[in-house]
């Protein structure tokens, strides 16, 4: 792994004189250079040693331990986000009490979601006339709360259907409104973007929805429709790539995001929307599923998901450490190219189904040409400390979910774990 | 505090001779004994040393720097369990993951989620008949779930608004049904509960329903009123007082609660629903609030809030090692008594304005003769380490939140402060 850490947890009083802690709250301190550490435990009877050697960055203690995880989402998690969350875990920067334990309405952290709200709208560039929401229950939520809050019972919305995630949302919106399918990839087992200029978008759709990356069927928006009606908006679920890549927040009415892909942990969703979008929610409306109240409440209107945002701000601080998502996105190209080569230079050894053009920078679904030896390809991958490889169990084969947190290392590895297994199968 | 650690982060194949680590994967090493140990880093140039002095429990590294939180919720958690999270969040178990990191359909995981409804429905003594789910949203989302499962638009249902919480209920099931508040402790400003021969409950009311505690005002169910209805259920948010004592779920259509003021952090809403009321959603139910969707998926339709749902797991664990659920309200007796006495021998001095036989075990709220103190027995306080007691924005005063892992020396610590700022200020 490319980055790596042993970390020694210490007392907060506590100075080693060559390592100096970043601040007086810092309760581990994390060694980045080869290091011997002498440990001597005196008890009143005797007294043991015991050496840890940190002989250089590869064979340091934590990284040893960790697998490359490809799973869809959940899914892996930047390694300095994680030692910093353990680091602040029983005690936020002196604050004596963990960010679980803090009341949402106080000072600490108030300034914590304020900064994650301030780094991701600095990552995207969203306008100011567009809201930030935290919230919970997942794109799922959301399905429903976009049909009631910006909807009729008797108004028309179109629906991209390029993958399962599209096809729920738009099934969910047929309790509220008048939803259209107006393309689906179904018949090609989603595989496919479609033309846009041959769109037949409803007169008067109040909005036209897409999933901007399907992460079961691996197909992701390149560019994105530019909706009929002027009086409607696109709305994108980029539940699975968001913020992998720069997007222009303009184009669109709403964009909404389950956090657990890319930026955080299950159990945080966040909504971008247009504030003039805001306020229109029927009377049936779940007050939990209306904008406005969380548009008032700055997110607070109940308890939000505290420790779930808390970690979408270090994720969010990190990115923008990356350089921001231009640099993000050129990473995540490499590591795509990188795979999707190896599949294609296979000599159909092993086979991606989708359509070149729009395959996905995150989700790479794939294939054995000899299906009868992907359980051992799976089984022995994880051998390897490459897990979490199956393909979703409705499409089956493989999928690798390579999202911002997979480092180069880990496509590289499974790169040449299927060049080995294919020389070894063909 | 009661129970003190001193913790050092070990790589995992470190073994320490006096010190047995509990597993392969352990991470951390608990100082639990007074323990010196000294510590040496070598680097190419110097050698540097240093001692750590765990002198008794009581000068222990870790508690020094905690303080004692009153919060409302999110409020303190036990330490053993934050400092087991702690140690584990990089590397679960040797999994190689963090649990943010795992997909909720792994085999990790799921002994996570299966672990902690068993030992909840343990805790809970929770008949077969019920069933456990584990969802998102606060209890605010099922203000609006309760009715849209249990009823149709012109059912009846029967609300004792016993403060804000319950008040916030009834609103939001106007939006679904034909809700009655039946007894209303407002113009009492919510300090009473009713007693429950002289309730005129609703001939057909579906269920009745109570706030069990009433977080803001402090007033708290020590007994349940029983549904006229014969075909009614009573329904009860428990978010603050749950798992703070035995209950009896079997009296209970339904019991939900959000999780962050006595067992984990905010972002989990547990539901005990007894199972024949789950299947009768209305069609404009969102798939989310939607019982009989979770209930059938096993909390998993969509991805759950895993890492919260992980942290009540080791709570749960936490209150079983305990002895128990009547163990553990043993200890909140203790500790609300020496409170509400300090109170009450005040002369005046201190004031809780709610009845003596329906106090909260949980929320004590309180205020000064001399409001004008006020601000100042705050700022004192939280000088003392004791932050979080101003009253809710709505009440005004101060709040003493001393749940579960409130430890009873926090509360021996107010009372001492609160007559020692009596004898200044008297």
């Amino acid at each position: 792994m490319a980055a790596t850490t042993n970390s020694f947890l210490i007392g907060n009083q506590t100075k080693i004189p060559s390592l100096k802690p970043k601040s007086i709250s810092q309760s581990f301190i994390h060694f980045t250079k080869p290091n011997t550490i002498n440990l001597t435990t005196t008890t009143r009877r005797r007294t043991n040693s015991v050496s840890i050697r940190c002989a250089s960055a590869s064979t340091a203690v934590g990284s040893e331990q960790r697998v490359f995880n490809f799973a869809a989402g959940p899914a892996a998690l930047p390694e300095n986000v994680l030692l910093k969350a353990q680091s602040d875990l029983y005690n936020w920067r002196g604050s004596g009490m963990s960010v679980m334990e803090m009341s949402h309405r106080g000072k600490e952290f108030l300034s914590i979601i304020q900064k994650a709200e301030t780094d991701l709208r600095q990552l995207l560039e969203i306008p100011s006339e567009y809201s930030v929401l935290f919230l919970q229950g997942g794109a799922t939520t959301q399905f429903a709360a976009l049909p009631l809050n910006l909807c009729k019972p008797d108004d028309s919305v179109d629906y991209i259907v390029t993958g399962s995630w599209g096809d729920k949302a738009f099934k969910e919106a047929q309790k509220y409104c008048n939803p259209k399918v107006i393309w689906s990839g179904k018949s090609e087992k989603y595989t496919k973007v479609p033309s846009f200029d041959g769109l037949e978008q409803s007169t008067h759709a109040k909005y036209l929805h897409i999933c901007a990356n399907e992460t079961i069927h691996g197909v992701e928006f390149k560019d994105y429709p530019v909706v009929g009606n002027p009086d409607g908006v696109l709305i994108a679920d980029m539940s699975s790539n968001f913020c992998s890549k720069p997007v222009d927040v303009s184009k669109f009415g709403v964009i909404y995001a389950g956090a657990q892909k890319n930026v955080g942990p299950s159990g945080v969703t966040i909504v971008i929307i247009r504030k003039d979008l805001i306020g229109n929610a029927r009377d049936i409306t779940p007050v939990m599923l209306d904008y406005k109240i969380h548009d008032e409440n700055s997110s607070l209107y109940n308890t939000p998901p505290c420790f779930g945002i808390y970690m979408c701000g270090l994720v969010f601080d990190d990115l923008l450490e990356q350089g921001g998502l231009k640099e993000v996105e050129k990473k995540n190209q490499r590591k795509a190219e990188l795979l999707y080569n190896a599949i294609d230079e296979s000599r159909g050894f092993f086979r991606c189904p989708v359509e070149k053009s729009v395959r996905s920078l995150m989700n790479v679904p794939f294939t054995l040409e000899k299906s009868e030896l992907e359980a051992e390809f799976i089984k022995e991958a994880a051998k390897e400390k490459m897990v979490q490889l199956k393909g979703h169990r409705s499409v089956g084969g493989m999928r690798a979910s390579i999202y911002n947190a997979m480092p180069l290392a880990g496509v590289e590895k499974l790169v040449a774990f299927m060049k080995d297994f294919q020389a070894r199968h063909a």
